[in-house]
């Protein structure tokens, strides 16, 4: 159950980063929904390597292949299993990653767990592993778009610099390297990040994912509350080391009239007067926006060496090399969003279930 | 589903808050354990209102009785049924939330996913099911215990208030009204809270939880993340709105040489320099102590006035009377404590399982 | 989850056979179904023991209480929990089961898994366990009832007789204490028992379950076949020890032309000629009835000594005293029913969450 | 979840019958244990299509590929993807079966709950699935393998023939293409299998599959029962109409006294003097042989015309060309026996984390 995520669509996901393949097979999927690879190739390009100069330049086309669950065009209600090959695994000195372990990574967890782990730019902990959230989050999206319902997200903080609020411009995260919603904070993180880069070191950051159309009433209460499952899967994308729904943190500073999302009628609607709430209430969506944010730490593949032990139980130094992404968090947008995808597809098909 | 959490310690809780009684039934709870009913009581009454002045002053004794799953005193490895009569039931005007949807709260999204709820008190998305989750948890420590895993927590914020961290001493948590770990502290968070009680409004809160002894291999990856668990775990608590493991959000502001837990060799142990990953890697316990905290909103029950609308689709204004916690954040401590004995004792059976 | 059953419409019971009370909690219930006590204590009533000179003479009322999940009249969407106290419980000498294991019970099984069992009366592992099947039965009667299917059962073979399927009467099932579809083998059985019940032993059975209105389309391939979830329920009752769907094992015998259930066109309508495939094919419901039989063993509940072993490791003979069945199917027909209500309760509500 | 079989060793498949390719995702195998291609492969050419003039005369060499969980020889841990590629599906016409619903199969009630289905050989619903069954088997033999348990099968009856019981000896199963254990019926079914072949029909059989070396204790009580999930496991696979457990149907003719597995210490062991209950008391392993039986129908792809429907409303008749098995029941032996290979591996898992 590790590797799967989900109840009614329900995803699966195998493969290490320097392995022969990646895949991922999609349980729940309903029938008759047009679905082709280029309908998922949209969304991994989105987050392939190498696509700026601020991300990993390992070269994979990371081109995906339907191998069942499609027929003559459309979804058939069956299991879809869906595989990208490895291009980039030339054979190469693993060395000190496969004798070393990474400060901040999974390398010493995995070995004591297992007492064996796949090291080969980190075998399965790798987050090579999220391309097949991101195809998973494109087969999402075709259930939610039937349903009015879609989610697009943008990185909000880098470091210590935070997006102005107010120049929030959807267009603008086309349009650079950072899905920033705000240009003139997306050219700071510009220099800053090729300071960063030169320095060998990397960066946090902080991502918010939105979703529009979602209709009240999609989560169930106490333990499969929607912002429950929301925080599972924020928290399990690699590197994530919180969550927040709504006003999250900032929530601890309001008092009670502050954060009441007021209610008035307006042409016969509710109509909320804020969004503290982030769209969810009782762990039900209350027709809000649906808000959330995570923020992924900075990674520790690092240039900088830095002290560790090595598997035979020796104090050491580790310096590593490779391609690596200065801050992670920008390919974390697109991974968030497949995450978000997926768990308001789940919800929809559950809250059909008891509808009517 | 909604009512269930866990995999192998796995609780379902049941009841509304002015019904009958509320109750939980635990599965998975390995046999010859002893257990009896003192032994849950204990943590129920860290939880039970009326505790201080700062806390409802609702009069439940909260007694809990076990109708299952013990035998001469013993677990016997069958479902444990556990079961609170709802004392303070009694009969009385609960007209304006009946009619009115409190900001907030999550009157307004069941009323329009079910059609119909149970409005005494808040019915099941009160904050009194919170009681099943501590008696769970009172029973995931007995597991825990025999692996030497302690779990403990403190409230770390209130408002804007927070906590000195250099004073934290565990043993003053148990000497304010507060789960404060610093007494300077507890002394402030009294005059302010008295102030905010008596206006009327309510303030938020921070809450940190902690586990000692924790073994390095627990957890999964990719989707059953230790992580990704509590962070769930957490989220599925009332009025919680954002989750952190270790630095949490302040990660975003590091760069990876700060950021990573460098490790030595000492007397033949793999010590680590730091804990900004909380004691997850990875998904899975490091083997140090793991650090969560949850952020809490506050009450939207207020005495001051809001606007919001009613179930006829009128505007107007509500007033909560009735007696509830200016900061709800005191008495979730011992509910996140609970989470996280219930999350750990769950991820302790599955690593037996695949261990040996 | 061994006290769990279903998916979206979920039973979790508890309770020992001699302990205080019994009880479940049924979650995935859909809002708004009227539904009080009586409803259920319907069903439980024909499961009741006592009812006849041919069931045992424990006296017991079996009175539900609904604790939670219904509010003014009305199911909540939330969780139910059920309870019934047990009353005749009087305290009594279980030396006998207490020392030594009944050949065919659970009793050695429990011992050797748990270390410790409830042995009065059977514990847990008593067919009381079945009230609770029957109560969540009643729940899921409630769903199936708005979509037009019904279910009932009938026991069509006792020890070597076999019922007269030419003679299938449904009323007849009424009126009698077998739940004998034919009149003439009911009175044939009443002899047989009678002798059976004075010899102090007991007989095997074969119970079949029919629904009725079940729409084309439910169940899932491959795992979540109707028939693979039919086997699991029918298989998870106290005694039984094989399960068939439609023609079951008379199919060895057949060629395939006789084995095809022919389709024809009548008035627009598909119309099958035959129903050997019991209604389900390739996991999915075909329209037709669907029809399961199972077969529960003779109890080893026996006035008749049998050799066994006690629990210090010495050859011993018991006698099983007490109220006991001679022939446990005849209780079993309406457990049967209750499963197959539930079976397809939660298929109809995973149906609905892909459809449309 | 309808792809996915199993809690803690988990197996989710994919893939269409004249689709690319078919697979496999396997989760939850224990790290470090020696596995290769040729392990499994083992298994897979046991079932492989066109081993006798008995089986279908499509020529697949079943190739299996690992592509992610093994490295270095062993398991890691993480999960196992098993992939075949689908050789023999060159392009040809399906018109009839395209167009027309096989009395017996499920390509109508596939087409009414989809809308819409792969009809190329079956598609998914096609019993080449069921080659990814053994593959997932072949690895819970290797779990198996540790614990000293092993698992073989046999076909028992074919048509109204029944294999003597007391001539059984497994070494004869591996000497002819019926897995038959006495080489007189062997004999006979050769001649009675011919014959029908030649006719254009087809024929039911039962396959009887037993597990040796299972400890005492595996299995949950009430819903999780041993036998519950092995009936479940073996009426997911095509063509399967009925399951027993020891002496099953046979069951309902006997006296509790002829039925009760008399038990008597032997060399301070207890020791069974009879296994009607198939090795499962109360659901739970009693540390004798597990025993179960099912019985497959006789494939309705028929040279002899059945009357049916087409997708347009019209009576037509059906007459299924192509290379068909004349007894499913032969390959089904590997296959039933990979099912209880998986459901034992599941529970020693199970059994593992409640232990000690």
């Amino acid at each position: 159950m590790s590797n799967s995520f989900g109840r009614l669509f329900r995803f699966t996901t195998w493969g290490e980063s320097h392995g022969e393949a990646i895949g991922c097979v999609i349980d729940g999927v309903p029938a008759q929904i047009p679905l082709c690879e280029a309908d998922i190739q949209y969304w991994l390009n989105r987050r392939k390597p190498g696509q700026s100069k601020f991300t990993t330049q390992r070269q994979e086309s990371d081109s995906v292949k339907i191998l069942s669950g499609v027929f003559e065009g459309v979804t058939t209600g069956t299991a879809l299993s869906l595989l990208i090959e490895n291009e980039d695994q030339r054979s190469k000195d693993y060395g000190d990653i496969a004798q070393k372990y990474r400060p901040g990574h999974a390398d010493y967890t995995y070995q004591m767990k297992y007492g064996v782990r796949d090291y080969r730019g980190g075998g399965r902990s790798s987050a090579r592993e999220t391309a097949m959230r991101v195809a998973a989050g494109a087969v999402a999206r075709k259930i939610l778009d039937k349903a009015g319902i879609s989610v697009r997200g943008a990185m909000v903080q880098m470091g210590a610099t935070v997006i102005d609020r107010a120049a929030w411009d959807w267009e603008i995260t086309e349009q650079n390297p950072f899905w920033c919603p705000d240009a003139k904070t997306a050219a700071i993180w510009e220099a800053e990040l090729l300071a960063i880069r030169k320095s060998g070191s990397s960066i946090g950051a902080v991502i918010e994912v939105q979703a529009q159309g979602v209709p009240v009433g999609l989560g169930e209460p106490i333990y499969g509350k929607l912002d429950a499952d929301i925080a599972a899967a924020m928290m399990s994308i690699n590197a994530v080391k919180g969550v927040e729904i709504g006003d999250g943190f900032a929530a601890a500073n309001l008092q009670g009239e502050q954060n009441a999302d007021c209610m008035r009628m307006e042409n016969g609607q509710v109509v909320f007067q804020s969004n503290h709430a982030g769209g969810i209430l009782g762990g039900i969506s209350s027709g809000q926006p649906i808000i959330t944010r995570f923020v992924v730490k900075p990674t520790s593949s690092l240039l900088i060496p830095v002290e560790t032990v090595d598997k035979d139980g020796n104090n050491t130094i580790i310096i590593t090399k490779g391609r690596h992404d200065p801050c992670v968090g920008i390919r974390a947008v697109p991974v968030g969003e497949a995450m978000l995808a997926c768990v308001l597809a789940d919800h929809y098909l559950l809250y059909k279930a008891y509808q009517g």
